[in-house]
């Protein structure tokens, strides 16, 4: 009896593609919403000397505690409001998990990040995505009939908003919290650079989740440590799907040391959100491209000329951005994560080259 | 509108329990079945060098290429046969995710691996175990009849099997390859522990998966790296699932170096296979206990006395060992994880004082 793999396979998965990740040469990274700054210096030999001592042949801690009690100080958490995972993307999978399915439905808002959709698809889940409105804001009336019209929903809300830049209306996401019914997801990865926070709000609302990481500000993205903020009903939800060692023991130990040592990290913060200001001036500055507003560290924006050759110009100058366009908000639309100030000029002097 | 959380979860969810990790102090760590030898220092110091010049700030390659390319040189095998987890228990979920859920059966025998059973139960499929003979050997008829009542199965066969520590009869398994019509991995964890793989014949089964890890002879369980070698056809089902970048950079680097190392890191596998005959010898010797053959770095040992008592004697004299007692062919049954010759000693002396 021979096993024939494509009969064997799951029906969720026949027409799912695999997330392609553009692997194009380039000299300048903009394209993935990295920070542009690696690890200071004092930081990376403190990481070094972690390995040095480092209990390599032991499985981590399953309940992270160490990093956990750490985030749960400086957030003024209780340590069970808390999950790590490897990356938030691990945290969305295990959201599906817990609370997705056959029978459930996840909502989203379109554009906004991708993952969203493809994991609930991995998962069976039937997936709705609601137009933003030509302005970039939510439609919190369609998200939550959305909901109602399913038995389990989830709503993920990205804020600010990857690929768009802005923060929604606060009030939008507060009634979609209070009056859908589901399970809702404030993806905050880009927060450091928005100041902008629904934390304060969890101990209100026992169906809302709040999810950052350290791939963003704090510039950790190899490492992939992304964490989960919810109730205690959620997480112990959580804890049942998670792996049990599912962060590795150095990546603990690291996004410790990025915590103790913030004071070192966060100027590099600043200093994107200067450079998000100032390549936003540039950018409405020239003719022929309209930049979106931005709360986080890369920028949307719009060229009034074909955006496929205005990435390809980029891309033959080494520098790789991110090209969105397709038919509807993104129509014509290029997404540019915000470098160091040299890579920036680059950027800018090639576009006004090609507007000017 | 009020959300309860609990109206919102999977139902596939209600009646699962976490895996729980003994959380029980101790001196001497024999419960894990890990490499009780840490890093080398001159791989050791070479880490360090690694994290001193490391990208922390960009992500991963999804692909995990280069840690791929070297694993395909090793094992004289297709770079499209590989793919990279995070710790093989994230291939055992992404095989569920690929291959199981709803209208699927996950099978294996009982005793065995815990996991496999535990990660099922999240994708909603159903699980069968189909009892070991009392000297441990595998049941094939049994497996692939359970299979066959099915559309779609998956089977794990752990080789050699945890808890018990023997390899099954090779023809049983090649058996169950070519009879069950099913998606079958063979879990080879422990295999340079036993020096037997069916590797060799990887090219003549599409329906086999072996599984391997850094975690157990490389002693690197601490940063979640293990393998999957299988034909084109299922890799590609398995990349459609995966997380896009699942495995961190740093851990790709660091086995990497240590696939570079094997020979300074092997040493200390040849150590280990000659404590366990010497555990295994010392074990047999003993009035009252029977240990059972094991290939791995573990053993399976059954006192006449109450396994208990043995193991809370253990407890008190700081000796972490799993204990694994319930109704079944694992009544009255310890395994212990070979450890260093000394660790090893104090475990014996203990025995010894009870048994004498």
């Amino acid at each position: 009896m021979k096993a024939k793999i494509a009969d064997l396979v799951r029906p969720d998965l026949v027409d799912l593609k695999p997330y392609k990740v553009e692997d194009i040469p380039h000299r300048i990274k903009a394209d993935a919403n990295e920070n542009p700054f690696d690890m200071p210096e004092q930081v990376r030999k403190l990481i070094a000397d972690e390995c040095l001592r480092h209990q390599f042949n032991r499985y981590p801690d399953p309940a992270a505690l160490d990093l956990r009690g750490a985030l749960a100080a400086e957030l003024n958490l209780d340590v069970d409001q808390l999950a790590i995972g490897n990356g938030s993307d691990e945290l969305i999978n295990y959201i599906m998990a817990a609370f997705g399915g056959h029978g459930s439905r996840v909502i989203f808002s379109n554009p906004t990040f991708s993952i969203y959709g493809i994991f609930a698809k991995v998962w069976g889940t039937e997936v709705l995505d609601v137009p933003l409105s030509p302005d970039f804001q939510l439609d919190p009336d369609g998200i939550i009939s959305a909901a109602k019209a399913g038995d389990r929903s989830i709503i993920f809300i990205c804020y600010p908003n990857n690929p768009t830049g802005n923060c929604f209306s606060r009030q939008a996401i507060l009634d979609v919290i209070e009056h859908s019914g589901a399970v809702v997801v404030l993806d905050e990865a880009y927060h450091e650079f928005a100041g902008k926070t629904f934390l304060p709000l969890l101990g209100n609302y026992e169906n809302l989740i709040i999810l950052r990481t350290f791939s963003k500000a704090f510039g950790l993205a190899g490492l992939r440590v992304g964490y989960m903020m919810a109730g205690g009903d959620i997480i112990r939800e959580i804890m049942k799907v998670k792996m049990v060692y599912n962060i590795n023991s150095l990546s603990q130990k690291i996004a410790l040391i990025l915590l103790k040592h913030k004071n070192e990290v966060f100027p590099y913060v600043e200093k994107i959100m200067q450079e998000r200001d100032r390549l936003a001036g540039q950018l409405d500055s020239m003719k022929g491209i309209t930049p979106f507003p931005s709360d986080a560290n890369f920028i949307l924006f719009r060229p009034s000329t074909d955006a496929e050759a205005v990435f390809s110009e980029l891309v033959k100058n080494g520098i790789l951005i991110r090209n969105l366009n397709k038919p509807g908000l993104l129509q014509n639309c290029l997404r540019v994560t915000v470098g160091k100030p040299e890579e920036n000029d680059e950027f800018l002097g090639i576009l006004r080259g090609l507007h000017e």
